[in-house]
């Protein structure tokens, strides 16, 4: 554990509370459930629309609006770098952010196993608290679910999110054409290796963590300076960037290559990759985002994205261009080429 | 299965598919995934919004906003009366509407346990299409994750949504005060123990049937009619109407009396619950709600709410009184009297 998520934790320490493990009468609505929301989740979470305490939140928004959804199923629950509850909110976060939007609120609904404690569910609370701060997102409404040992696999997290559209951004396939440039927001590869390295009991010389960060503010950074000159946003995670880039590709009558002595990576991930003989470009991301943009500021782009802590990292890895529409081309670092496609099957089961 | 059910699945035929089904891969973001969504969910659901199919859905909406959340891990997933697909749809539909609002968008997240047939998971599409063309909702965003066998349970369905508050609406527990009059909208106990009777291998002579239906549409009439008159919504779904009313009373400078002579219950039900030593005021229901308002409009509001199928069973349960404060008393058919507590743990886990 990092001395963020120590000084994190030791803010908000545990209450002393009368059981230690959850059982399925902390979902049946009734007092149990009334007290674990109350021992755990409004004393954390604590804000006006939360604590409306009804079936749903109501609040204003007035601007187009731009609505999100994902279950967060990741194992284990605890990972070098994160853990399920900063991934769920991270990953909902980045999910509006990629429309354009400014993210503003979230529901947040759990789906328990029967027998996990009180302190592992403590933990993701506190990691979820501090992760709606630091993305500047409210959690307003909720639901809590237990079902029985054997159904479920400790906790899975359902985030929604609504943001409001920023007036700037004009984000949309339609909008790429030829020219434009493709840029990478930072390392690749990070999140599935750090999944893998404790998963499988592998270890490795160094430490490799998963990039789950948020990333909207620098994407309202980056929407503020150049509005419509950004043509599209995407965040690279199942799949990775090979299956992100085919799927924009799909349908366009336009292609995409990539150059592969761009790409950035850590070294100790890119060792990795190679001793377990997994391609970087498939492994899942949950800290960048990949986005294209007109080519006339490529320059202006690149130094405005470095210029913030989380983008700083960030890389030109390919461009649009008006031959083998529909396909990306790779090229790779020793002068040869390969069209990639999107993964078939499953890399690596739940990293998210 | 009823006819209404037959005729659905038969006017959606499933398509011919090469695989039988769901495995791991399906839920790796790669061509499975997008196969998977092809073949079923874009095909079954389709709209404009959900046509987008970028990583969240935008639109425009004008009005103050109702937001709400709920998993549905009910087991068995297909039950007398309804399957967890419907039952996602018009839960979350209605939470909207007891927040005096009007629905209008739903995401639609999933987690599927490997193993599950092409065929289940058909069936519950076609029941979520259905469910969402009677609410007149949109399903615009969505999410498909798949964990190892032993690891879930068939299926997990989260729903969030998002309604427009109706402007007639002012629904807050602040607004209630003595002599207000509670209803129920319809007969209780019917979905708990529809699940019940399949989950135990219970055989009652005459079929008992889930309640789950959405109220939006006839709580948008009376609204309409109504307006502030109607102080309070709430549906009485896990904890049943008992944990319900103890819950809204709870803090309250008043309290209040229910009648047991005039509460709804089917024969069946009732004979159920008597067979099982089972209270039904702590059974759940999925397709009525309570409602308090002023006594004032009384028999009008009697009268407008049995005008409407969903309503035509509806009674007057009780009322708010300026004694026993913060506490639920009932009247027995006897002339006794008790207190209603919320129900301290799990009644029947899994029910929603």
């Amino acid at each position: 554990m990092n001395d963020k998520k120590i000084k994190m934790q030791l803010s908000c320490p545990m209450p002393k509370l009368d059981y230690d493990i959850i059982t399925l009468g902390h979902g049946s609505g009734g007092i149990l459930t009334n007290r674990l929301l109350n021992d755990g989740v409004f004393s954390l979470l604590k804000n006006n629309l939360l604590d409306q305490q009804h079936d749903g939140a109501t609040f204003n928004l007035n601007r187009k609006l731009a609505f999100t959804t994902d279950s967060f199923v990741v194992s284990p629950i605890d990972f070098p770098g994160g853990n399920i509850g900063e991934l769920a909110v991270n990953g909902t976060v980045n999910d509006i952010a990629m429309c354009g939007a400014i993210p503003k609120y979230l529901s947040l609904a759990f789906i328990i196993e029967e027998g996990l404690t009180m302190k592992e569910f403590w933990d993701i609370l506190v990691s979820i608290k501090y992760a709606a701060e630091e993305a500047d997102v409210q959690i307003v409404t909720g639901d809590t679910k237990v079902v029985e040992k054997g159904k479920g696999d400790k906790i899975f997290i359902n985030t929604t999110g609504i943001g409001e559209l920023n007036p700037k951004a004009d984000i949309h396939e339609k909008n790429i054409r030829p020219g434009d440039k493709i840029f990478v927001s930072g390392p690749i590869a990070s999140h599935g290796m750090a999944i893998m390295s404790v998963r499988e009991g592998l270890e490795f010389d160094t430490d490799i963590l998963s990039d789950t960060q948020n990333l909207n503010h620098l994407v309202k950074e980056l929407l503020d300076e150049f509005g419509s000159k950004i043509r599209f946003f995407r965040d690279p995670t199942r799949g990775g960037i090979g299956t992100t880039l085919s799927e924009i590709c799909q349908k366009q009558n336009w292609g995409i290559n990539i150059f592969q002595k761009n790409l950035p990576i850590l070294p100790q991930v890119s060792a990795a990759c190679d001793l377990l003989g997994l391609d970087p470009i498939y492994v899942a991301n949950e800290g960048i985002f990949i986005t294209i943009v007109s080519p006339e500021i490529e320059q202006e782009f690149l130094n405005k994205i470095r210029s913030n802590e989380k983008g700083k990292k960030a890389q030109l890895i390919g461009e649009i261009v008006s031959e083998h529409n529909g396909k990306v081309v790779l090229h790779s670092a020793i002068g040869g080429k390969r069209v990639v496609n999107m993964l078939i099957g499953e890399q690596l089961p739940r990293i998210c």
